[in-house]
């Protein structure tokens, strides 16, 4: 019976990889008019996977061969192939439940809480209704639905917004009263002053860091430095802008260390090759490895930045997600300030947002961008990139102060708050530290501890055996895993290559989302999953093999 | 008195270009590194007007020397300086009521209803309110405060969104059951078939505009064709992808006559400098222009592009502003379907937002581009640059799917919903008259009829001497016009010169969208300070200039 099952998930990834088995053959299509329009590989792969549902008609106006090449090279891998397929198997599920060894698709592969059934703070949720309709703030019937500290926030939100128009375009950085709440709310987390005139209010954190990409990066001469691996927003963003990505390593050994000193070697080898390095990107807490730095290097990294004269791009949008008592997060402006930086001293952009934390509310897009450090002029630019899109979504503004702003002590909703903040935030504790430690029980398994974020980064120690199928299949061997384990179990998670891993390494990234009754299940599945995969795969040479490190060398 | 403050006007003036006037003076900063950072006179001046507030320290990580030229030389007019100016004049206002000749500001710069008091429409709040706190659906008193069919409706919608997650982030390309809903919408709207897999559910309709420039630009030597006068969402769009705009002019003489010659000519000369054009923008209902193309031009339209081979960009945002019996609002998919043509034959886009209409809620950011006649590789590719943003915020994706599916004939809220829509129609169409036939009463100043959007772009045929007043000021004319009306009135308008004009002559764009108890003010202190203006400068030789023209000879 295994035998079976195991020959049937081989096809289904043969058939799946069938696109990038023929990665390598010539192409039927129109011969690429230029090197600069080449598809690469992947794409390649994709179009003739895809070529059967293409018009059969002369050259169309638009093709792969004429559209933007920065496009067409970057990859987004958390709503990448295995994404899709995916979402293929669930409409398969949909059609026929019998069809699959499980009876549900579980979306691990992206930081998205409600998705996953976690539900929304009320007192949030109450004010944005409010806002939403105004009209219910007249009447009575309102307090016996709403509670008074909503309604009360409601009406102070509304006197912030020119003609109380929740409906209308807001100031380009967003209205400048919420932006006014937001730096009090930083101002009170960092113990340093903030002003709403630094606050640039957007789309969640992804159009943020999009003007920033934009801003700085003036030709592929222009390098960005960041942490691999790295949430894939970043390469992506690099690549359509035309920049450089300029790769540092994190120690995964050191639970994911960000090293100066790897900082320096890495800034040094792109400034050989001509690389004017822009900025540095830091993810803390790490997306997708989970660390939480600590106050002595985020120091030195801010004494790097201004030496070296970079920008500082800090990642925060995990701030609130920590699940250890010795971490704490501490932003990078505290930190520059409280070495005596001033605003003068160092550019540094702070990156927030209302999709994470204990509220997790993705699809509302709110987030802000805390920039400090350039000159009025500048500031002049980053306002106009920001204009062309006139605004963010209103709702996501008042979302951002809220969370910046939440109920106190004394508020009416403050103890039901407490009581929903507290269960989300140590549930996803637990469910990390169980996710953990289901990872490292398992063969060829290690993962560090989860200091924060939502997600785990385990290391996959593949059998040399496997190595070779995934190859044979034209795959990334950590994609060949993470696709045999949705085939078995239905959970999907993200390859480690998306994120970007030390050469010879593989990961993949696991969110620790589930709702935590669904734990234990989802535990036995993936053990179950593995146990089977590597037995299908161990090396027959694997008693030589040294235990904890990749298994490289030996053979079937 | 009048001469005082013509006087006080004058000096006014002088001091807010200061900056411009010192365009042309040599920068006292660092020596730009290459020609491809230098930056733009205008982005000179306003590094000049700023100078005192920049850093005095060391050279700064980041300078106009060293960002994106891009981003340095793009302009963007409806939230540009003009603006900036009404914004600091607000503030003084608040500060010290008695310190201008008016006492209030009255953006009439950008299409944004609600800021100056236009109503939502209940339904739509309704049924926001609700998605946003799905847990009043539970609570009998939920029936004391909203309308029945709101209550069904959000029910209805929460059923499309997996989990009712209304916080978790979508598909990239929105909700599939709110994207298949909009597809009915539009099947109905034209009578021609329309599928949810081809709707992209987007932040507005500036998102969706730049996610087509980014698939289509290249480099500079790839053009989009777009009207002038157009709006500067396009031109900064082309700008920051790096791409070539490809201008066609709309004939005035004709009411804004959009002519397939003209197209042609303007591609072939494109085509002769080595450009390769890769689609028309058209925008219909005309921003800033008004008219509403004929049928059958639409028909020409179409033909055009495809024997071009040009992608088709259709903005019709405009699509429920129609002021005038004689004209009715055609798709141009459904123009393009009429004439015979399907999915393989053109590629077409159509860009639609919740911000204009009669709804106008433009801070919800919402809206849609209906992507048809690509191939299914290239849309992969669409997909795929809208993944990175992971999807657009979910109230402005219900809104969209309100607007496109509105309360029907039988439904409880249809007839209050009828009177909010008709109501809202009804006066933008009576303002835009009004305020047409001000213009036209006036000396100097000639108007085309708005048959719909939200705009009048008056011609002012501008005396020799205020040209020169203007130049001495470093201003464009209309610039100087437009910023002596603000500073005169507290009325904010647009220059020509943000949209692109025929040389030689003068336009401002100026919203029908104050509320219509306040255009009888508006339009006699509009009319005040037009007299004086032109009593100020009226040319000596006016008498022997042909009337109706612009007066480009003679002089003071």
């Amino acid at each position: 019976m295994r035998r079976f099952l195991t020959d049937r998930a081989r096809r289904a990834v043969a058939a799946s990889l069938r696109g990038a088995t023929r990665a390598a053959a010539p192409s039927p299509a129109p011969a690429p008019a230029a090197a600069l329009s080449r598809p690469s590989p992947s794409a390649m792969a994709a179009y003739m996977a895809r070529a059967m549902s293409t018009s059969a008609a002369g050259t169309p106006p638009v093709s792969l061969d004429t559209i933007n090449p920065k496009v067409l090279e970057f990859k987004y891998a958390v709503r990448g192939e295995i994404v899709t397929h995916a979402q293929n198997l669930e409409q398969e599920l949909h059609k026929n439940p019998e069809s699959l060894p499980f009876d549900e698709i579980l979306y691990c592969n992206i930081g998205n809480p409600h998705s996953l059934g976690q539900q929304p703070v009320t007192f949030f949720r109450e004010v944005l209704s409010l806002c939403d309709h105004p009209a219910l703030l007249d009447k009575s019937e309102t307090h016996a639905l709403y509670s008074s500290d909503a309604i009360e926030r409601a009406w102070q939100i509304l006197e912030k917004i020119p003609g109380r128009a929740t409906g209308a375009y807001s100031h380009s950085q967003g209205v400048k009263g919420l932006r006014d709440e937001i730096a009090a709310g930083i101002a009170a987390r960092d113990g340093f002053h903030a002003s709403g005139d630094n606050i640039f209010l957007t789309d969640g954190a992804s159009p943020a860091v999009h003007i920033m990409m934009q801003l700085l990066i003036r030709s592929e001469k222009d390098g960005i430095l960041c942490p691999l691996p790295q949430y894939p927003l970043y390469s992506a963003s690099i690549a359509l802008h035309g920049g450089s990505f300029v790769p540092y390593f994190l120690d995964e050994e050191t639970g994911w260390g960000l090293e100066v000193d790897e900082l320096k070697k890495q800034v040094d080898e792109a400034r050989s090759k001509g690389i004017t390095v822009r900025a540095l990107v830091v993810i803390n807490p790490g997306n997708p490895t989970g660390q939480v730095l600590a106050e002595e290097n985020q120091k030195k990294i801010v004494e790097f930045c201004k030496n070296e004269g970079l920008v500082l791009l800090a990642d925060e949008v995990y701030q609130e997600n920590i699940y250890v008592e010795d971490k704490q997060f501490h932003s990078f402006k505290k930190i520059a300030r409280s070495m005596g930086y001033t605003d003068d001293d160092l550019p540094l952009v702070s990156f927030q947002s209302v999709s994470k934390g204990y509220y997790g509310e993705c699809g509302k897009r709110g987030g802000y961008m805390e920039v400090t450090g350039f000159n009025a002029d500048v500031r002049e630019q980053i306002y106009k990139v920001a204009s062309v899109n006139l605004c963010s979504n209103i709702s996501g503004q008042i979302l951002t102060s809220l969370i910046m702003n939440p109920p106190k002590v004394g508020d009416e909703s403050y103890e039901s708050f407490m009581v929903e903040r507290d269960g989300i935030i140590s549930s996803l504790a637990r469910r990390a530290k169980a996710l953990e430690e289901a990872f490292n029980s398992l063969e060829g398994i290690t993962c560090n501890k989860a200091e924060g974020a939502m997600y785990l980064f385990p290391r996959l120690h593949l059998p040399q055996k496997a190595i070779g199928a995934a190859q044979a299949a034209g795959a990334a061997p950590d994609a060949y895993y993470a696709l045999r384990l949705l085939q078995a179990t239905g959970i999907v998670v993200v390859p480690g290559s998306g994120f970007g891993q030390a050469p010879g390494t593989y990961h993949f990234r696991c969110t620790i989302l589930p709702q935590e009754d669904k734990i234990p299940a989802i535990i036995s599945r993936f053990k179950e999953f593995h146990e089977k995969f590597m037995d299908e795969f161990r090396d027959v040479s694997r008693d030589e093999a040294p235990t904890g490190t990749t298994i490289e060398s030996g053979g079937d």
